[in-house]
């Protein structure tokens, strides 16, 4: 009576979602437990050892939240400020713009420090903002998703370490495609993505807090304002208390559990190897059609490149290509966001992904299209 | 090198979640498509349309937000609820008790109106309330989970319309398993789980809102407190525009795809039978135990089932029977919550899980468990 469901086949070479592994699409199709059976409860606990291996920290409360990366970002936001707070962030493309709007929504005071799409976030100009506005909380991205920039981290947190502020730090595109070291680096609240370089379906957002920012949750004058993602009610249920908070996405950490499997049987330092060469070899292959990289090459992310068009496609309207490219060819790659819609694309090569034959594939493709 | 994941199978007959359809898993694991992938759209298109005919309604802004059951609740206030707004909230249960807290959350001056445990609110004393209070808001939990009573709406709702107010419904364990009309009753917002008779795994929540309630959102002096759940931006992806605001779940939103079919192909009356049938005989073959119902006949919810227990498992404790159903024979049944821990059971036959096979079994189990 009904079709069974029939999808076409794609290559996600996009900013995420990235493809997922046979093993993690079967781990997730794995008849379910509830929430609170040990044995899932088992798994969750697997899942939040995992995750500390991958963010470099021994912060107990790191656990996979229930939304996306932008939930992740809102409860970093929700849990740390209150109304008042001076919120410094770093803005260096949309992922950074959409922070300074989420610590608004929180009722901070927002301070910006921008730079141009495509460069880092001086270090002089956070360190000198920071001594002046002194802020609450200091906020910027690691993987700039719009930009292909890798922002360096340390002495930002250092500085913001100087005048006492929570570091918050987005790594949704760089857990699992770059190696974190939180606690060395200092960072106080950080949330990704399973979408990308640990290449699970989008739905969870793996984050981590310190026990400072537990702290400070306790302390608050204001409850936080989101009860989904109030930390110390979700405490009770990845602690040890095992309280009902609300419904964990079962199917999901199932996923999510298997992938992680994946990322520790490689190794995190071979797979950040990996991403590197099979982008060397994307940058390299895409030259000769006139591609540039937008990020100079010493702050260029490893699994997300930003390319500026060649003229005669962006003259053309690039949107056609690309949909060229996902009809014909079954291969999906992301255009520009925001300001540098129309004028870039963005190839993720994440996780799983990054394998030079799907660099292959892509080449032969637009050789093809562009003769 | 990694063993494959092998969990032990399980029949889930607590409050949710319930054991999902093989056609669900199978649709979460096909391979991915990007979340602006025109594929993906028309899918997300028709789980738009099934969900307006399963919740009884012509409501453009339909759609499964990104989170579990308890993000459909925030989502409801936060877009509804200012700072200083009076909201009235019928308390019959922990979820109605969570909607206070939810809404205190969003600086809403709450009022409210209680019932013991396994009554429904009574419609005389919400309508009191409602013309004293004259509330932006009255919310309230059309099948409280937490004590298996399904509230009648109608008469709640048009005492709030008399004085102009919002109608907030929570739907998280109806939908799907009684027909709804929420239009026809008159509510302007809306919110359900994906685990209970969707027979989905957790982590959508189904919700739709009124054009009143946009409006409503457009004309607020203050932003929504939470960006990740503002119905103005994620009205640009599930409308016209497909502007990216999040990134959508999207296995999870194939697999709720194929549930909707599922239903569909059933149909809603055929569906609410069954559940209502197989409910009856689940307090047939218990009443032998002593397990009564907590909640009188007319008030019962047919997926849910809320029983006070035998007075020799109570006196033993019932923890150590649910463990021995868990451990001996896969099934999990439900504890009571909050004020009933250890004094009901609840037991769910709820979607897929409805069926007399699974009543049959579970008595199987408690003789011989109790002899």
């Amino acid at each position: 009576m009904m079709a069974a469901m029939s999808l076409p086949s794609r290559l996600l070479l996009g900013p995420g979602p990235s493809n997922v592994h046979p093993r993690v699409l079967r781990a997730q199709a794995q008849p379910l437990l509830g929430h609170l059976d040990p044995v899932f409860l088992g798994i969750l606990d697997e899942v939040q050892a995992a995750l500390r291996d991958l963010f470099g920290t021994a912060n107990p409360m790191t656990l996979p939240l229930s939304g996306t990366g932008s939930a992740g970002m809102e409860a970093a936001f929700v849990n740390l400020v209150e109304p008042g707070d001076a919120v410094l962030v770093g803005v260096a493309g949309v992922f950074g713009e959409r922070m300074c709007e989420v610590a608004a929504r929180c009722g901070a005071r927002v301070e910006r420090v921008a730079t141009e799409p495509g460069t880092i976030l001086r270090d002089d100009a956070m360190a000198e903002a920071i001594r002046r506005v002194r802020p609450r909380v200091v906020a910027f991205v690691h993987a700039e998703t719009s930009t292909g920039v890798r922002q360096p981290v340390e002495s930002i947190a250092n500085a913001a370490r100087e005048v006492d502020a929570f570091v918050l730090l987005d790594c949704v595109t760089s857990l699992a495609g770059l190696p974190l070291a939180i606690d060395a680096w200092g960072i106080d609240a950080v949330y990704s993505g399973t979408q990308k370089c640990l290449s699970c379906p989008p739905g969870l957002s793996p984050a981590s807090f310190s026990p400072r920012v537990l702290e400070r949750v306790r302390a608050r004058r204001h409850p936080v304002q989101s009860w989904y993602l109030d930390l110390g009610l979700l405490g009770g249920y990845v602690g040890s208390e095992r309280r009902y908070h609300h419904t964990a996405p079962i199917s999901a950490i199932l996923g999510l559990a298997e992938a992680l499997r994946l990322v520790a049987a490689e190794g995190m330092e071979a797979r950040a190897e990996r991403h590197r060469v099979v982008a060397a070899a994307l940058l390299e292959g895409l030259a000769p059609f006139g591609f540039e990289p937008l990020v100079e090459e010493a702050h260029r992310l490893p699994m997300l490149s930003a390319l500026r068009l060649p003229e005669r496609i962006e003259a053309a309207g690039e949107a056609g290509l690309r949909r060229q490219l996902l009809e014909k060819y079954g291969i999906e790659v992301g255009g520009g966001l925001g300001p540098l819609a129309g004028r870039i694309w963005r190839i993720g090569l994440m996780g799983e992904n990054a394998r030079l034959a799907n660099v292959e594939r892509l080449l032969c493709a637009l050789r093809r299209e562009l003769g």
